[in-house]
């Protein structure tokens, strides 16, 4: 596999400025590397010999996981600090942090931290490539690729149709980079749950703010929902789990509204019997289990891409 | 190596139902396998490009090195996700974490779990390989391939020898899976203890329960010692560890009872001084450091095994 | 690359008894290494198919990456087994896990444990080679080679250099490894910072002791920081953080007494603005960057010359 014309991109910190043509490289890159994964020997020499070094400063096992996976389908070493347990990082900076990994001859950084803007500063002092794996409430672009690449498998090109974007939106960092990701692709649309969780503010996207759980779901061609993400939740915005339940957890009854070949995504892991019946994740509405397996196309397509374009970086210095 | 045609098992549950024959097909494999550990470069290409996942929900850095030691030997990569601190498993149950996992590309998965039941339950709901590194009180089949394996390298074939188990067997699943390997194979198990940690009901398992050490001991060709579990005991099952070691620990003179060539296992790690004599498993007696050694060979025997066995299923289903 | 006749070592367990034409094989073996480091495809295949295992039973993230980047970079297996939170290692003897680690077919073990003497004793034990990463206030041999290796990039030969060790020097591994490396590459070595800290006792090591700092800087070629422990410090040894600071941290000022090309070196993690100023640590004097790269390079040259070595021996029985 070559360069693309149209990836130029080192660092990949979020979804806000890529561009449309930039997402289908992406995406047509993932799926020339899911073909490679039914087969029965399935690493390619595309990162042999690199380093990826995972920093995760905020616990992620299930994204850790999808990275380090990613990374040795294409040969590269990986080490994972995991930062609360890390001596490196106690009592140093991000930068130094960042330095010392770089110094250590790391070829590329996939930070994960719970400071939105991270992952752009990180960029900004190390010379390897930084790929975002979710900054506080900011975004999280590899998952907004793998949502939007998931729909594409099912909905076909995705401009005019309706995506619902369901649950904890208000600090939701997946919300916003799919929001960025569908739009530019053409889809329409529309945040809904609680008003606590989804402020009208939201407009100033593009997209629809919807209170009323039957309309947002009537026409919808895939419903997408969050996790309740109940440690972060103060009583403030929902009186109780059971109160989210039973106002706008997606039930059997309320699937009934939607269109008969409507999807159900959810980026995982599913609170089972809170924000989405048992049933419905297991039914043939669902893609859960999809977006999981193109979540490690997905990484390895990033990973490719801007390891290339830091190879052709470091070249083009040379001369 | 090619398959056997005596090993046609995609998962290993248990050694209950397992053939004796099939018991030789492992041992056959790792005895290969074993030869190959003293060579300068003991790479196999086996399993390269596989990945195996550790899925420990219970600790043990002890099996769980050696099935990451086994896969690595074989070229796999290796994968653990230790459940205590794993926000993957989070409020998730361990079909969802195992769905997961499979939809990430993993290859085999190696489970550790303290239900009994657990790796049968998971081998029917994912299509790779499971292999039950501990359920439980149920069973570890690979201790008890190994053990059986240390044996059979020290006693020749076990038809008509006599093995004594003696310890914590109530709820020992070392202790389940040796008795189903050794008594296939043709041996005489005793188990021994005090009465409170070896119900006679475990006759009903074709071995004799003997609560009188002098004579478990007396005419046994190998004595396999459990780890007192006192993290594990209540006080109705004995008294205190000093109580333990007073009657039932291995100490030189008890050693005495035993036959001159009688060997001594564990599988580890010893209390030293609680039920053995810290000179007795440095002794020539102690094969505790071979059943190591064998633990390596066993488990890249039945990554292989079941890995060949998966290729061949996967390959009658596309025609 | 072959075996030097000037490297007969299987372990390396300090350098208080390593010859100064050892250091020179050490430093040149990482010199060829370090080169490698910037080429697209960086792997050795030195140590193909070998399984390194750290067994680090004091944390410490920073030495443990270096360790496993340069084990990865020669084509080496890695395990690492973290003390604290490790089954393997609860309830059992230093021996025993060792003892277990070997038979599990490690080809090489890198300890790090808080008793001084630690390394020496496992060298005694098993058969394979001990790297030494730190055993209590004894020594820490890789950081006084990649110390003693940064200095000698920028200062050229060391015969006659002056070279100020700051900091909390009196139970430091650091300072000790250092000690030794330098004075036999031929330099002065003066041990600076508050009496406490840096007891005139250490005279007897064949360096000054100097308790005014003016005087420690002024002629020094390279200043050597130590990072303070605070964690470790009792209130015996100084009144407050900020007490050392004011008293010994270097800062603008303090720097402006240097010879105008004399270096700043630290081990890592820098406490910024408690032992030295920020400022400082990322200026042009600062090397502190080199060494960590470095470090990779020494520990690549170490664990190449300790496994050589070990090969031949065990040739050298066969025949």
């Amino acid at each position: 596999m070559k360069q693309s014309a149209n990836w130029t991109r080192k660092h990949l910190i979020g979804l806000e400025n890529v561009k449309p043509s930039e997402i289908d490289v992406i995406h047509d890159t993932a799926r020339s590397f899911r073909k490679t994964l039914g087969r029965s020997v399935k690493k390619l020499p595309s990162l042999r010999g690199k380093t990826l070094v995972n920093l995760f400063m905020e616990p992620s096992t299930r994204t850790r996981l999808a990275f380090e996976l990613a990374a040795k389908r294409l040969s590269a070493d990986v080490i994972s600090i995991i930062g609360q347990s890390s001596s490196l990082t106690k009592g140093e900076t991000l930068k130094d942090t960042a330095k010392n990994v770089e110094a250590l001859n790391a070829d590329m950084i996939v930070l994960r931290h719970s400071c939105a803007g991270s992952s752009l500063y990180l960029s900004n002092v190390v010379d390897v490539p930084v790929i975002n794996a979710g900054d506080g409430a900011h975004e999280h672009p590899t998952q907004g690729l793998l949502d939007s690449f998931t729909l594409r498998d099912h909905l076909g090109e995705l401009k005019g149709k309706k995506i619902t974007i369901l649950g904890d939106i208000l600090f939701s960092r997946v919300a916003r980079s799919n929001v960025f990701a569908l739009t530019k692709l053409g889809a329409h649309v529309t945040l809904a749950g609680p008003a606590t969780l989804v402020p009208s503010g939201f407009t100033t996207l593009g997209v629809e703010v919807c209170h009323d759980l039957r309309a947002a779901l009537a026409d919808a061609d895939a419903v997408m929902l969050l996790r309740i993400q109940h440690e972060r939740q103060s009583s403030t915005h929902f009186p109780s789990l059971g109160e989210y339940t039973s106002m706008f957890g997606l039930n059997q009854n309320r699937a009934s509204w939607l269109k008969p070949d409507a999807i159900i995504m959810h980026p995982g892991p599913v609170n089972r019997g809170v924000e989405l019946d048992s049933a419905l994740a297991d039914s043939k509405r669902s893609v859960i289990l999809n977006q999981v397996t193109n979540g490690l196309a997905i990484r390895m397509a990033v990973l490719y891409l801007c390891g290339v374009a830091s190879d052709l970086e470091k070249k083009g210095k040379k001369k």
